[in-house]
């Protein structure tokens, strides 16, 4: 099918994907004074005696902010707040349809860091969560940092954090498979935007030990002359050999490669270059950034890509619904690095010993279990870590 | 019934009277790659390379924004952002059910004009219109003046021009119960707040000549040393004689009264002093300004008031639903004068001259067919001023 056709097509039919619903009745004298005037007055004053009310009282409890000003919207790049408002909402209806979650989308009409977190700072006592969506590096982790400074609610970056999780998710079972331990595995992680640098902390902060990042220009080192704040940062938590080069040269007795990149990057002679049972996680959308096959035939023992024609997709439909869900249930005041790694567990676990093979490492997006299962472990892990109010 | 019981225990099983839902399907692979990635990138360029296009390919078509500081919530004041929401999702709910718009709650913790309009103005390309709602006066005029020069998107203040409107309409058909004229008809409109300057205009402009309106220190007259801004430029506009005095010496000989105030301001001998057949619209809420069975004691011919357990409720949800409705309809750039007067001619029109009496001046808020009437009014009105798009 061509997707890009129906989609057009679809979309100029459906005049949008979302709508907001009433659900009380409106239909008689009697129920209009309950549910608005004069009787809305003693919830407005329960939530004036106690502004945590709001949570009992109206939608804020399950009702999420999907945010963006349109710099980073898919591959696409800049395209502005409104040309990104279909992915927006098409993200609101999955947080619905996977996650029972009420997300409404917002593109802000500015590319200013400080305007941008204090405008979505402003409206965030309507909502009970934010999501942050395709906002472009590095502005993207200054906004996130500073809304969570500002913000009494949950602030998720889902293309840094919610990438993060799928792929832990996803390594920990192919490690299985290849019957590797994350302590000693060496991950090369190809790309040094958002998504590359939420992994890496992830990954640090699972246990993993040997990583190193590589951009265009080769692998982030510590004293390499040409990094901005963020990249010297994470070159300062990763390779710990400090070893330098290209990717071609730093990949050489890998275990892993993880590509958040672009296309075509990844060579079979690259993949022969690695380990024995080297896994590939070539996760460039829509061309990886080697194809399967090749991977395969470079001796690759697992591979992943974000692409859903082909087995182990990495997507992260698996992890945002059920995340949020989580966190909404236990009323959580933010979403926490043990809250991530127990989704990432969770979602690595439905995958039973016996059925786990290096064509099935993660679940299928459509799998009912997942939602209710992150959830659940999301949950278990803000109580634990103290990050829940109920 | 007690209201303020019914509804707080209400609230707390509702938990929210809106929900966000998806109105696509995303049950298949085939339906996920159609509604979201990767099919989704092509009405996104679409919008990038035309941004009115988002009025095809998103909801913004049919999506308002109810927003409020939650500074003069109902007659409760300024309870804040999080106490005001219960009101403003009731105001989502009588939109969707009255007009068929989806129209969102948000709550801005910030009282500072410049901020609240920039904020706005800011998520304004997410929306196809914007209704302001409970912020009190004066500031209000002031950020519906400027955020009606930043947006390209209806603004409307319905505490201002939804009152108005329905008070025009039911003018008109108590006028026509009475045998008077609007040109000779002498109005007392007592209140200085954002109804009553609303109300002054919007009588003016449909061709009211003789108002004068009352605050607590009585008729605001040119040269009166105690006003401010707003009340010296309506003060200019009305009471053509810059007659002087309070309420009950003013209120001598006038023909209609519109109470707009607070509860038992007008006493049965200020009715008494009126000219023959009086009208009194006594809308404080949910005590009137006089009880519609002393202002008939008093000689009044037409009573209404903003209750709805009298005959001639005043109630706004006889505006805003349908005069978006019309504006979304035509794409109107704005709601300009001619579809206030048009809506208010409307809501007139449904009551036919048989069955029109002193009891029955202004359509029942149940009543079916006000919705789909002002719509089309206002639509029309849209297309004939210049400010339809479509």
């Amino acid at each position: 099918m061509d997707y890009a056709a129906e989609s057009l097509k679809r979309h100029q039919q459906w005049k949008g994907k979302i709508e907001i619903r009433a659900t009380v009745p409106v239909k008689t004298r009697e129920e209009l004074a309950v549910a608005y005037t004069p009787g809305v007055a003693a919830p407005c004053m329960e939530i004036f005696k106690d502004t945590t009310r709001s949570y009992d009282l109206t939608r804020r409890h399950n009702l999420c902010l999907v945010v963006t000003d349109g710099t980073a919207v898919l591959g696409l790049g800049d395209i502005g707040p409104e040309a990104g408002m279909p992915v927006m909402e098409g993200k609101c209806v999955l947080f619905k349809e996977f996650g029972e979650v009420d997300a409404f989308p917002i593109c802000i009409r500015s590319k200013n860091v400080d305007e941008i977190v204090n405008t979505v700072s402003l409206i965030a006592g309507s909502f009970g969560g934010i999501n942050l969506e395709d906002i472009s590096a590095p502005r993207c982790f200054e906004i996130e940092r500073k809304l969570k400074e500002k913000c009494d609610i949950p602030v998720f970056h889902d293309d840094q954090h919610g990438t993060a999780i799928v792929t832990l998710a996803g390594l920990k079972n192919a490690l299985k498979v290849v019957d590797k331990r994350k302590e000693q595995a060496k991950v090369i992680i190809n790309g040094a935007g958002a998504a590359a640098i939420a992994i890496a902390k992830l990954l640090l902060n699972d246990g993993f030990r040997e990583l190193i990042l590589c951009d265009r220009l080769g692998a982030l080192y510590r004293g390499r002359s040409d990094m901005n704040t963020v990249k010297e940062r994470i070159a300062g938590m990763t390779n710990r050999e400090n070893r330098k080069g290209i990717l071609k040269e730093v990949i050489k007795g890998a275990d892993i490669f993880i590509g958040v990149s672009g296309p075509d990057v990844l060579t079979k002679d690259m993949v022969e270059s690695m380990n024995e049972r080297a896994v590939i996680f070539a996760c460039a959308n829509p061309i990886p950034e080697i194809s399967p096959e090749e991977a395969t035939a470079g001796g690759a023992a697992v591979v992943a890509t974000g692409r859903s024609d082909y087995p182990n997709q990495i997507n992260n439909v698996l992890a945002f619904p059920g995340i949020f869900r989580g966190a909404f249930d236990v009323r959580a005041r933010e979403i926490n690095e043990p809250m991530k790694i127990a989704a990432a567990e969770a979602l690595a676990s439905l995958i039973q010993e016996e059925e786990l093979c290096a064509e099935y490492i993660i679940p299928h997006a459509f799998d009912r279990r997942v939602g209710k299962a992150v959830a659940a472990a999301v949950a278990a892990a803000a109580r634990q870590s103290g990050a829940a109010l109920l």
